[in-house]
């Protein structure tokens, strides 16, 4: 493990989508380079170079097979893969005494036990979202919807994405949602109104509304809005592309690389805890 | 009728909520002024200053309760009554030769037979919305929809109101989502979608969306959304408050003044039919 | 000093536009009522019904111009007058040990080491600006402008007002730069950008930009962007009518009848501090 | 020259950066087909494939550099080159009777009396903007500016554009302002309003306002607001990417397909001319 210059990243299923994106975006940022390329034993990219497949031309980095030399000899490792393979490479994080960043979702109890065992050796941080906008916007509601009066304030979250999507609200409608309740100290699911039309009644005090806007290539926008009497609120985070949750990754990487082993979240990397 | 100077305008319905806004707005614009105020004969402000009911202070104009006379002496009337009621005052303006100005809902084919009966001698405009901009934004928003191809463009509607609204979505928002199925020609009623909740699946082409927005006391906010790949238009109307629809009776009546006696519209007012 | 039931507030300056939107607050909202009303001993109001004066009704609180008196038997008082004035009434509030609610602009530090001294005995709420959403907004900015990387992220303040506004930027446009300078632990003055035009050259990293727009009656809107690569987040206040001001006032009075003397900030009220 | 099927569009300058997004565009959308992509005899591309250029894979269309071999068997151009190509280009379509889409910038007066003069025998469309989306805000734009009166309603507009361009307002913000300068017969340069800071004194009447923002990776958002007394319109564009403008000119050159010779704008394309 390399103590000092730029920080050295393993991106673990480096031929994937999302694996791509992580390589474009650490080549971009300062302070952090690919150190190694893991993919599946059975993936036919095996020894292709991994700049050149994510679109960036040659970096020398051939995509293999085997993470535990990789991880002797790097700093860090960014993970978007599989709950079953982070659990895995949490542990090998933890021998090689590494940062781990796992974006991974659908990790179930158990999984996030063994993850948090491995936290005692490596430095993780973890969360369903790696986008620092969004997690900022998450902590910035929770606080507006503590302050504000929910019998002077109404909260609304409104979200907008491309015409492709198929369910509605937007898993990060519903986040903001979560954080809005936890401000209030209620429960999103008894206080949430999901969908108007025809006569609804005037709005009942306390409750949270939902809308979703569909169209076009939108990648994703969402207003959380707090409106009062005679003034509103508008908290709002828009996304150009998907890449910021691969920078937020990088993002977490760096700051994780200073930090004790443990488990951390996005709020920490946002110094927001 | 004087034919020169600030044009004399007889408001009907003088003592109810709009007739006050409407006295208001008289006296705040140039080129107008209130030559009447009428209400009926069992009205309780019979005989008090028109100006101080609506709390402009003292106009020298008494509420009366005899339109004929009144007519007689001014160059228009506005009027945001009732159906039956506006039907005789249409009468009364065309014996007058003057200009009424309709704001009222809910007429019949057989009120509005009578109305246009009317314009062969009266400068009529009639419009379910008065606001110059709501008017304006229907008109941008069916050329936009003509303009753009249904298999690139997504339309969404919008539209926010204050916590005591009992329905949803608005009649403006209806108003605009009619002006782009028009410009599509296609009927509103069988392409629109009212909710999104769950699993909707991909949005359908050439479906038009709503979504509807409560809390605190906003007046309306209305957004028609154009959404295609890469690019998106936004046609937005925001009130700031109620007065906007009589301030849009005064300039119609101004407009109305020098032109022809027959049945118009605020498409006509804006020079945009 | 009653202990129970609603807070009796006393409004001077009772007569002044101010005074009046403090009158139409305290009455539209639970928990308050109007205990007394203050004027100059030169007012031409005196002896006046100060609800009838606010256009809403006879409330049987005739204006005065002796405060102690006043002050003795009510709970709190609500001042929006002048630095000296303020001053005064922060010494009888000590007197009366009640709460003192100062909205007032312009006070030297001599002012306000009066003021401070005044708040060993009385409660005082002090701000510059009265709105619980502006305030709000002002934490918001700083959190977000502390947890995101000025390599990474831009700030902008964009604003707007009425056409009638004589200067720009607005004073909350600035309030809201000061409370990203703080974020960042930088100087505003050394680091704001006030005017693009013609060749501008590219943005300077860790600048904090301004824009004004004017037009209408827009009472003012102020938004705070943070744009970075990828994603933004918009931080934005709407204010509809000038009487937030007024009821924040009310507001900050009931959340200090409970407190402990000292001197308050909106913050605090807010319980953000 | 193909009567039927795909329309077979040439590329020239097809190893640029334009050229390449060109070829992406045709790519993606119905209608369409790469029939040559042309470079200039001493580009370094030649013999390359255009697809595999572009990023899209292997497409079979070797970059060449005779222009006219491939105007033969074609049904269109794109062109976004420079005018003094641009120019030997639309005489090339003229000899073949096919469409020319010029989206090049800066061409003189006897540049364009050239290109006219081709339009007698070819199709040309010309644009200095081939966004379907910001032609067809420019005719609202001007619609809405010669509707409403200007003692009523201010015209202020606003642009976001990321942090590394160099000048403001963008063109884009200027081709919008001379829109709104046209519907309302005035001038822009004698009319516009390009920088508030500090005492600006009242807006004066009939002015149109413009204001620049400036951060991140914006690509492009432009809004014209017209403010009256309590209402607003606000007629906005955003650009995600800028693929928009080869869209544009697939878009154009697919509609041309079917018109007589003659030289066309993308008001026609939209058919608001």
């Amino acid at each position: 493990m390399s103590e000092s210059g730029d920080m050295g990243l393993v991106v673990v299923g480096a031929a994937g989508r999302m694996g791509q994106t992580l390589i474009r975006a650490i080549h971009t940022m300062p302070g952090a380079r690919v150190a190694a390329a893991i993919e599946r034993p059975d993936s036919a990219h095996l020894g292709k170079d991994a700049g050149e497949l994510a679109g960036i031309g040659i970096i020398n980095v051939p995509i293999v097979n085997d993470p535990l030399p990789a991880f002797a000899k790097a700093n860090g490792v960014l993970d978007f893969t599989a709950p079953s393979a982070s659990v895995e490479f949490a542990g090998y994080a933890a021998q090689a005494r590494i940062v781990h960043v796992i974006g991974t979702t659908g990790c179930s109890a158990d999984d996030n036990a063994k993850i948090a065992a491995a936290a005692r050796h490596a430095t993780i941080v973890k969360s369903g979202n790696m986008s620092l906008g969004v997690n900022l916007l998450a902590v910035l509601v929770e606080q507006a919807a503590k302050a504000l009066d929910p019998e002077d304030f109404d909260i609304e979250i409104l979200e907008m994405h491309h015409r492709h999507k198929v369910d509605a609200p937007s898993g990060t409608a519903l986040l903001l949602g979560e954080a809005a309740a936890k401000g209030r100290g209620i429960d999103l699911a008894d206080n949430s109104v999901r969908v108007r039309d025809g006569h609804t009644g005037v709005r009942k005090t306390g409750s949270i509304g939902f809308a979703a806007l569909r169209g076009g290539s939108v990648v994703g926008d969402h207003s959380v809005i707090l409106a009062g009497t005679g003034e509103r609120i508008t908290l709002s985070h828009h996304a150009e592309d998907r890449a910021i949750f691969a920078r937020g990754a990088v993002k977490a990487a760096l700051w994780a690389r200073a930090k004790k082993p443990g488990l951390y979240s996005m709020r920490d990397v946002l110094g927001l805890s």
